[in-house]
């Protein structure tokens, strides 16, 4: 999600909506039968680690029974009545031995009864949490804009939005997860590890107005059904299929998780069970988007409260983490979609958005039922105090975040720096220095992911002025240095483009993923020849470094940049990779003297980008903007 | 001491005399007859917390003697010989109980026989080592440039730079101790609570030629003999009288100490007790000013020691604080300083370049002896993890600082920014902002050392343009935001300069400080009506400040900056004063509802610059580029 600042018009129309929805509640319930209409979590299974469940019932009157459920093994502890007589809150344990199947919920008010059947599912055997880690390479798919592998299920008459306009940069494409799927082969040809897609979850969300232009939720950002894949990209099965087939070729999937809001046209939100269920202000409140507050033992509440509280976009309801019911249905869900999916790795989005207290329970009960499972947030700040804060740390802070990971973008801003600024004692590749000089303040930086753009960003090819050599200097440092890297669909293949006018502007369409293209970049043939050579270029690198052990877990050692050349090396006890880079706009010829701790005992190397051997390692000439990668060899 | 890079032209002559030392040495101990020439430190006394004393002793041969001593109270532990036979190391402990006087050191080597008397001295009950703290406001004074007291001490023929010249800015102008001293009324109306003066010690150095330049070590960084204060500044009994004087008007005396480095005339350089007394590379090597390899995990020990171990300049040799002599001679020089002069604090110079357990084990000897001290180093650096990293923090890196306090090196770019960048979302007063909010890793940010410039540095007055406003506005918030605020001598009268073409620039006498000036702005008759509005400036607030303890103690809450203002509080029971910044060229009408917080309960507010009172606080006018302080009143 970008963070960027949001204009702050806003419709007060969606807000008085909110705020009535008590009144609207009420009188919806005396016109409808009494009836359970849907549970969430949709179903459960037998044998998690944690034995409680939380099932939020809902239907008109749902509240105003008392439940009672018959089933060897399952506890109904207690049932919560909510604010929203729509809706009750029944805590079941589930004893280990429980048999997996169906049972029946009953409720009873007086004479009426309400019933409906509810199904612990026996778990599988197959791989799920798996987590990835600095020996993956991710690559993030927005799933519409990708590759339209079932075109059957581009737009539905029955959903808030029916259009899908290839020719609208704003409205949907049709891309899915079929047509991810259909390109397995594609990425693992690259050297792709993992597969992360921006969210797939049901955006059954109508167009929004957005400064004159009517946008569709194709992003994905604004869930209205948590249960629910939306159809447009599958729906459920197809996300199924695509995690088995993906594990099946030894890859992994990621998923794009987004607690802190929903769409407005969730049905949770159509009928709130509380008033609290989501922040609201006496008058629509955009957040601040400045996260200072959140570490600043100077801060205000009131600003803590703007930027955690405030909504994004009116269109988006911020979720009240405080609520200990979507406290516990937005964990329930992730722990669901893990179990019923089998993803690896999760993806948190506007992580620092999210209350704290919630952050840690949710984590920790994703860790606890997947101890391999990683988890790296988007908070996008700019000093490396304030992004550690948000992952686990070596800082006495008064929270203490649980995160494993986090996205990167305190080296993003230094890579970029590093790319097109002249060189100097703080500016250019000194940057990337200085970042990497601060990792004390991490656990664990290995497991921090890092890029060079996402679908919320201008496109790398064009923040390095399309400059070829500028492009492999840079996806050279991010393959090679510590963390798990990640790109953004189409880098490979040079996509391009600034976000201004639009993000749409970054989120095109991948050649040759849409019937009726014209140009098939998932081919060599189809791809030019600039084009191969970054394809190949990428291909190459990402492949050697799926199979170095030194570029995954191998230590970093770097050495203060000079003259515009930066130096680092990974090395384990098998292997030493020098990456050295000149930044210069003319060749230079390194002395290697000063790398004696690393090189010493080495006579030559091997160029892993050219397989070249260079034979005398006292000095390297190294081309204007380039970054070579030498595999040192006795 | 300035840190930025310099250039490396060196005299490999001066290396020569280094790596030659012992052929040296042995023919001066041919020469000479055995004698104890000098014992540092001069004298000692009893009754010190650390019973533990180790004398220096010196003189040709002194290192082939044994010795003893016969003091009731006073035991010769062990006496170390050295690589250099013309010094001997004597660890002795002093009882609690042993009387003050003088006693014998007897050397016997065979037949021959050395004598020398010692004294111990009883500590006197005047005040030393009362620290600093945010209650004070310091004044830093380059002494040979702010008034000459003493126009007899100006220049001595038996001294290596026999010069004073004012009418050369790179020689020395002759301002002393005395000068200063003749100053503490126009310290203290100015609302001056402490003085810090650059090194005092003795420069015995010759003049040195810099790029075609000569100079001499006015500065004073360059110390020639520990136990002296330089004679053209006055010497030993000037700076006490000084220390006294400032005392008895209740103002307190930092102390600029130079640990990492000495001049290259000083006595035990030109005959050094062993090799590694200092730091010597192959060739002459500089400081590559690089502190990252200080704090990197990923570091190589290679830049760590060019950084740690190379010198700053050819003339001034970079001492081994491993060397177990040189670390007791350092920290007994600094018990010595605070014993003998009573100073208060302690700045310290190029901390970072100093070997991390020297310092904590000097600083602790320190606060062990004298547990009110302050400690405030110098660490020149860019990011606040960094800098915490120099003094107590809250981050668990491998080794932790047991200092107290440190410039604030991070906080002075920020203000420099806020004072001449466009506000933006991360741009201008939003840096300061930012800064502030990185406090958690301080263990005490109360206790950091703010500052607008200094004498390495453009003069602020330039810094913002002499633009008055500005001028203000900067000053303002160093000296209610929290820490220690610092000014540089003549920033009150708007003296201004670049460093450029050199620090002498910035280094310019104050005007009335020496016999025969034009213009004494010392007077409100000799400043200008300018000048006399910003010594006016300056001494209202900073004697409100004085006088105001919620701006020393009080909490700091600051509210996220809006359109190019800034506001914060500071606050405790007592008081309430509200900073409200206009960073804009056109006036703000500022609503006041987001800070309720803090105003809640207040109904107006005296203008604490020009006294008036402002009887409603729902929205403030406040001009274009001003900071206003307000005591909020109920």
């Amino acid at each position: 999600m970008k963070q960027t600042p949001y204009p702050t018009a806003f419709s007060s129309r969606l807000f008085l909506f909110l705020t009535l929805w008590l009144l609207a509640f009420s009188t919806q319930a005396q016109k409808n039968k009494a009836a359970i209409t849907r549970i969430d979590p949709t179903f459960w299974w037998v044998g998690m680690k944690d034995q409680n469940l939380q099932l939020l019932v809902y239907g008109p009157q749902a509240g105003t029974y008392s439940y009672s459920i018959n089933h060897p093994g399952v506890t109904l502890v207690k049932a919560h009545k909510a604010e929203n007589p729509n809706y009750a809150f029944l805590d079941l344990t589930i004893a280990p031995n429980t048999k997996p199947g169906s049972f029946t919920i009953t409720g009873k008010n007086g004479n009426q009864k309400l019933t409906r059947k509810y199904e612990l599912k026996a778990r599988t055997q197959e791989p799920k949490g798996q987590g990835i880690t600095s020996a993956d390479l991710v690559y993030l798919v927005l799933p519409d804009r990708f590759s339209n592998g079932d075109p059957k299920n581009d737009k539905f008459k029955d959903m808030a939005d029916t259009q899908a306009n290839r020719n609208n940069p704003y409205l949907r494409h049709g891309g899915d997860i079929q047509g991810i799927q259909n390109h397995l082969n594609y990425f693992e040809e690259l050297g792709v590890t993992a597969l992360w897609l921006n969210p797939i979850i049901e955006n059954n969300q109508p167009l929004t107005d957005e400064g004159g232009q009517m946008r569709s939720a194709y992003h994905g950002y604004a869930f209205t059904d948590h249960y629910q894949v939306d159809k447009r990209f599958g729906g459920n099965d197809a996300y199924k299929k695509l995690v088995q087939a993906a594990h099946a070729k030894g890859m992994k999937v990621v998923q794009d998780a987004v607690y802190n809001h929903v769409g407005i046209n969730h049905w949770f939100i159509k009928d709130m069970p509380s008033k609290d269920w989501v922040h609201q202000f006496p008058t629509y409140t955009n957040t601040s988007h400045k996260f200072q507050p959140i570490i600043d033992p100077h801060g205000s509440k009131a600003d803590w409260s703007i930027m955690m509280n405030g909504w994004f976009v009116p269109h988006m309801p911020d979720l009240n983490h405080d609520n200990k019911f979507v406290e516990n249905y937005l964990i329930q869900h992730a722990l669901w979609t893990v179990e019923n999916f089998g993803v690896d790795a999760w993806r948190i989005d506007t992580y620092m958005y999210n209350e704290d207290q919630f952050m840690n329970r949710c984590n920790q009960a994703l860790m606890n039922e997947y101890p391999n499972i990683h988890i790296f947030g988007e908070s996008w700040v700019n000093n490396v105090i304030a992004q550690s804060r948000f992952t686990r740390n070596k800082i006495d802070f008064p929270f203490k975040s649980n995160q494993p990971g986090t996205l990167d973008f305190v080296l993003w801003t230094a890579m970029n720096d590093a790319l097109n600024q002249k060189f100097g004692w703080d500016e250019g590749v000194s940057k990337v220095h200085q970042v990497l000089a601060q990792d004390a303040v991490y656990e664990e930086p290995m497991k921090l992911v890092t890029f060079m753009d996402n679908h919320d960003m201008n496109r790398y090819f064009s923040v390095v002025g399309e400059d070829f050599n500028k492009y492999k200097m840079g996806l050279t440092w991010m393959l090679t240095t510590r963390g798990i890297p990640s790109i953004y669909y189409g880098t490979e293949i040079l996509m391009k483009n600034f976000k201004d006018p639009s993000d749409a502007e970054v989120r095109k369409d991948f050649p040759g993923g849409f019937t009726g293209d014209k140009e098939n970049k998932f081919t060599a043939a189809g791809r030019n020849a600039r084009e191969n050579e970054a394809f190949n270029f990428v291909k190459t690198l990402a492949n050697y470094r799926k199979d170095t052990p030194a570029l995954h877990s191998g230590k970093l050692m770097q050495f203060v940049p000079q003259e515009g050349t930066y130096v680092y090396f990974r090395y384990d006890d098998q292997k030493t990779i020098m990456v050295a880079t000149n930044t210069n706009d003319k060749e230079v010829d390194l002395k290697t003297e000063r790398f004696a701790e690393r090189i010493q005992g080495f006579t030559k190397a091997m160029n892993v980008l050219n397989s070249q051997t260079i034979g005398n390692l006292n000095s390297l000439k190294i081309p204007a903007k380039t970054a070579v990668v030498l595999e040192l060899e006795k």
